[in-house]
């Protein structure tokens, strides 16, 4: 058995991750980040007719990308793991179908890029495939108008809320048995918490409990502490949530020291550039860590990383509806080769 | 490497279906198939105050349903697998939320319950789960009104139009070894085909050819024939889409025999309940299955069954921005341990 423990799965065969490849958007491509993300767009909408259709384009560009870098073709890619924020995620799978690729869609919200890194590790580990892209996308005008408002209507954004990034991250992960290179050595489901937060726009505070339920777990059956992480980056809980997260660790006497504790969302953009409480989206972790976090680790400014990403598990008919936001928090550890 | 060829994963240690369950609502329990099902329901709405809500309870209910036959606790279950038709998949996430259990969120349109019962398998016979909880689920009120149109307004349904079933299935998935169970033992994903259909009322003609691309990768990476399966049940065909299938392999001459070729939307319904085409739903193939078809492998009426869940991955918006629909199809094989 590869199980650690009661959520975690320890990949007796971890895989390499081969190449990654991340897309921005303009205004992201202006914050602190700029100069880490390999595409940095001129514009959102990529020479489409709908703001989904440049959302699937930049998947499909993406995707491309890591492909590419990893020297694989289209018919080498047994499989793409991955999903987004649009209903009936048809960025992802119209990506997928553009592709030809064997696809497994996921749904995490916000999480399905680690999502996706955690279910696809344990494919290749398991032996079932040798190669599989995980992506995972978002776009600040397809989820404005399908969670918020018309972005025509102007409408002002409390300062809790955080903006969904307009951002794609791939990564192709391999079974190869190269001396060198990040793998991914364990990975960590979460379940779905609720401590009842009713604002739809509090992402930061409705997903801080998952984010904490799935890093304790993690550390439990891993039997680690924080301390062994060199950095523990979280996906969008913003600058509220992370305040939010560390309390919780505090209150549960769990040793999270600040100084190993970076947030996706709130790296993501400059406090300058008025997003409120910072980035979010599918994209957010996935271009952060595809685009950033990695190469830090490949550069061996980090030996070891738990990329945690949260998902608020909501629709605008839920919240409509009266029903609170449950959150969920996926978490992998990647590292290098022989670190 | 426990894997056949470019798309099928051949379980080492196939897991055995420990229990299962399903849920049908008032028409369905009125259709050819009533006797079989687990829980028929005396109304759709459950006691609660919304569609959506109902069928959150009723995956809640068919969960434990499955859960209690298996003799696990909540506790016990170590991941849930599932999804649903609803935007950003809320039954499925509010039931895990219910249940607190691990959820790997799911989104493959009706095609998610084999999706499920695929991916849990490779999890269980990698090692990474000693038991995972599969389930699907529908709400012909709850799709009605977010893909077509609100109840209220009675809009007629075109001839070529399926109707979503209120239905979930259920399944425990688990790694013992007794001898005498149901066990999964391959499992195949699909690829995102898209033959240009435009109508977003004809599932069955959309389907089709993704569900003929699954099936005859399955056969190719497992090196079988049509013949070597006592039954192959599609999802979500209808009668419509089932004959394009029986078009699609003489064309590429594939060998498909009418007679061992069932459809689980077009098994729902009689044809004197005007659904027209059929069931579909991600409830449809996931009850019919779970009440009906592993009853009747457990019963000795069949020993191998290639069970292969078909999903249109479209969304009202790609719809209404002249996307044609998608397919897609997961086949996962079925047999009696010892045969």
């Amino acid at each position: 058995m590869s199980r650690a423990g009661e959520q975690t799965f320890i990949y007796d065969h971890p895989p390499v991750i081969r190449a990654h490849a991340s897309i921005v958007g303009p205004k992201e491509g202006r914050g602190p980040l700029a100069d880490w993300f390999d595409t940095i767009l001129e514009d959102d909408i990529l020479g489409q007719k709908s703001w989904e259709l440049a959302e699937m384009e930049m998947v499909r560009r993406c995707a491309k990308d890591a492909m590419n870098r990893s020297r694989l073709s289209d018919e080498d890619v047994q499989a793409m793991l991955g999903g987004d924020l649009n209903n009936q995620i048809i960025a992802s799978s119209f990506a997928a179908r553009t592709l030809g690729v064997p696809f497994i869609g996921l749904y995490g919200a916000c999480s399905t890029f680690v999502q996706a890194l955690v279910t696809a590790s344990a494919l290749i580990s398991g032996g079932f495939l040798e190669n599989a892209l995980c992506v995972a996308s978002s776009h600040f005008c397809t989820a404005e108008r399908q969670f918020r408002f018309p972005l025509e209507l102007g409408t002002q954004r409390p300062p809790q809320a955080s903006r969904t990034a307009t951002a794609c991250g791939a990564a192709l992960l391999t079974a190869d048995c190269d001396e060198y290179g990040l793998r991914i050595t364990s990975g960590t489901i979460g379940r779905v918490i609720d401590l009842n937060i009713t604002d739809a726009n509090h992402m930061g505070a409705a997903m801080a409990p998952a984010v904490f339920d799935t890093i304790a777990a993690h550390l439990s059956d891993t039997g680690r502490t924080a301390e062994d992480y060199d950095l523990i980056a979280t996906g969008d809980l913003g600058w509220i949530g992370r305040e939010l997260l560390l309390a919780l660790a505090e209150a549960a006497e769990v040793s999270l020291p600040p100084d190993r504790l970076i947030d996706c969302g709130a790296s993501l953009y400059a406090q300058r550039q008025d997003t409120h409480a910072g980035g979010s989206g599918c994209g957010c972790v996935a271009a952060v860590s595809c685009g950033w976090l990695m190469k830090r680790i490949e550069a061996g400014d980090l030996n070891r990383l738990l990329l945690v990403g949260s998902g608020a598990m909501l629709s605008p008919t839920s919240s409509q509806q009266g029903q609170s936001v449950p959150g969920i928090a996926y978490a992998a550890c990647i590292e290098r080769s022989g670190a």
